[in-house]
């Protein structure tokens, strides 16, 4: 399975799919430059207006919830009514749905015009979207991700969607199959967007590859968390050429460095 | 006019003109720094109630539509009233208009405050502009730039307008004059915000001489894509790290490397 | 005093207090990534529907007007709301109030809510707070220092609020006591941001500090300039690469460097 992994790497390099993003401001350069490294074509908007007709020439929806504004809630239920009608997937990041109740009220909106094929969240998000007691800060979880596995497959069996949940380890599954990444580096954590980035990159790789998004989205994560630990090997603890090499790493990112450094375990 | 083209370079340092920027949030800090870059003062207003005062006070006002807001659409509007009754050149960049026909209609609507002393696009969108067929994908243009000469000088009569358009060779006419800038390289299109960075540029070139237009948009565009080289000579191939040092490029380059490294022909 | 500051900046590390951001979209992203590398926990949060539940969970409110949107001008009201009911400190950047009379409207209408701790600005800012004559050119001072450590003085007696005033030298001020910090280079003025990331620094130091907060404002600014300094040693005059430094050199900053370079002027 690892082999079609990194052959919906590649494919995101030769179709170059349009990743239409609604997504916060704090991270949206960040995720723009990281589809771009990794062979996407990004292209953030949100004014109702536009997202109604852009929706429908994207290859993928990205959904980030990190500094939603009452216009981009909006955008993000014309956007979602488009992509239904046109069968375009949806990748959803609920940042700290755990803390601020108000988006998982605009999740739920959201399914009320459109499925959602993939709902990627770090520790404590996921852990709060299945009703388990959980431990954030702010956007950042300080929750420990022993027992993800069972949690992350009734919650993907109960919501009919794709759950990825990041962290130390990070766990993919569509409710029936499970994959465990290990691949990463502790300085994700040191610098803002990490988690924006790799749910660009997972929308980047599920729109090239839509017939499978379980499989694209193990890609997304594999091919962001190698880049990561690449760019830590160079960094020397600096979270500043952290952030500059990383876009770096992902751009040079072959077929074969997944092949060979991907720590991926199937359940 | 080499010659005069280096010397509006100088006069941006000297000048530090006040460039009132409307932009997109995705690149808006990589345009405030380019413009520091430059010798230029930023100043990014587009709450209404902020706009009208503020536009008064600027040497030039940069519109730039990529991720329009309805703030932003009534906040352009009361600013170029404002320009229009000071006599402020107005630059705009139509992001993806041919994609997302709504900006059109929000670019005639600003014609009725303000006209525009330079519509600066890519290709596609100069194209689309023009009513010829066009092909983008999202933000990006796909369309080769074969015949934007006579596209452009038409396009500048009908307007009345000075039109840039960019790509590998950029095209620059006042519908009388012509130049065409050579410098650039392919890393740009693996960022995001060239094309928003260089249109601040142009701004502050325009905002320093606001009596040689078209002399200053040139100029602009030489400096960007001559900063643009040399980053790339010092990037290795890597988006990251050319990305830093194109501000690092910009700010170092004087009126002698205009002189000696740019090249253009003048139709 | 400095030995206190110390253990203030090793306070931020250890408690990792949560700042609530309010903050202009052209330099989110590095206030984001600096508080980050001062070991605090940013969450930039501006929907009122969010805004007033978050601030409760903050150890300190960062406010900064630099691009004011109605929808935060909505957060921040009741954020302070908040923040006033749960005893949070409120650090108020007043970006250009000068220039831009709307925003010292938009301050008049917090403080209605909410005291401030402290208000922070460059000189030229705090000047047209105090209601003297000042020169400014958009966000940027062009005012000399001289006379501050007095005008300051008076506007912290007269607000009751801790007055911070940045420059070559930075006056800081409780009304009472005053201390000037001598740290610094020239380097800040060439990036978009100095001010907005040296604002969340300072808050972060209350957030952690709240019941000294005239020594954390020294200690943040101490920690951020010194920083600068370290930076700017390292980038050899560019901007772009000091801009990176700067991240890297706050993160790796220890008391002990602080004791060994600081330049306070205890007055």
């Amino acid at each position: 399975m690892l082999k079609q992994c990194t052959e919906i790497w590649e494919l995101v390099d030769k179709k170059r799919p349009l990743v239409h993003c609604i997504t916060n401001y704090v991270t949206v350069n960040d995720v723009a430059n990281i589809l771009l490294s990794a062979g996407a074509s990004p292209a953030m908007i949100d004014h109702p207006e536009e997202a109604e007709g852009f929706a429908a020439l994207a290859s993928a929806l990205y959904v980030n919830l990190g500094t939603l504004s009452q216009q981009q809630q909006a955008g993000i239920m014309v956007a979602c009514k488009t992509t239904a009608a046109n069968n375009i997937p949806v990748i959803l990041d609920p940042v700290a749905c755990g803390v601020v109740p108000f988006r998982v009220q605009v999740m739920k909106q959201m399914r009320q015009y459109a499925p959602l094929t993939l709902i990627k969240g770090n520790t404590a998000e996921i852990k709060s979207l299945a009703g388990e007691e959980t431990r954030a800060q702010g956007v950042d979880s300080l929750d420990s991700g022993e027992g993800m596995e069972q949690i992350c497959m009734n919650l993907a069996r109960q919501e009919s969607t794709i759950i990825a949940s990041t962290g130390p380890t990070d766990v993919i599954t569509d409710g029936r199959r499970c994959a465990l990444v290990k691949n990463g580096t502790p300085l994700f954590e040191k610098i803002t967007g990490a988690g924006c980035m790799v749910g660009g990159v997972t929308a980047a790789c599920i729109g090239a590859a839509p017939e499978e998004p379980w499989l694209a989205t193990i890609t997304g994560l594999l091919a962001f968390t190698l880049a990561g630990e690449r760019a830590a090997a160079d960094a020397d603890n600096r979270p500043g050429a952290f952030h500059l090499h990383l876009f770096d790493h992902l751009y040079t990112l072959k077929k074969e460095d997944l092949l060979k450094e991907a720590r991926v375990e199937w359940l």
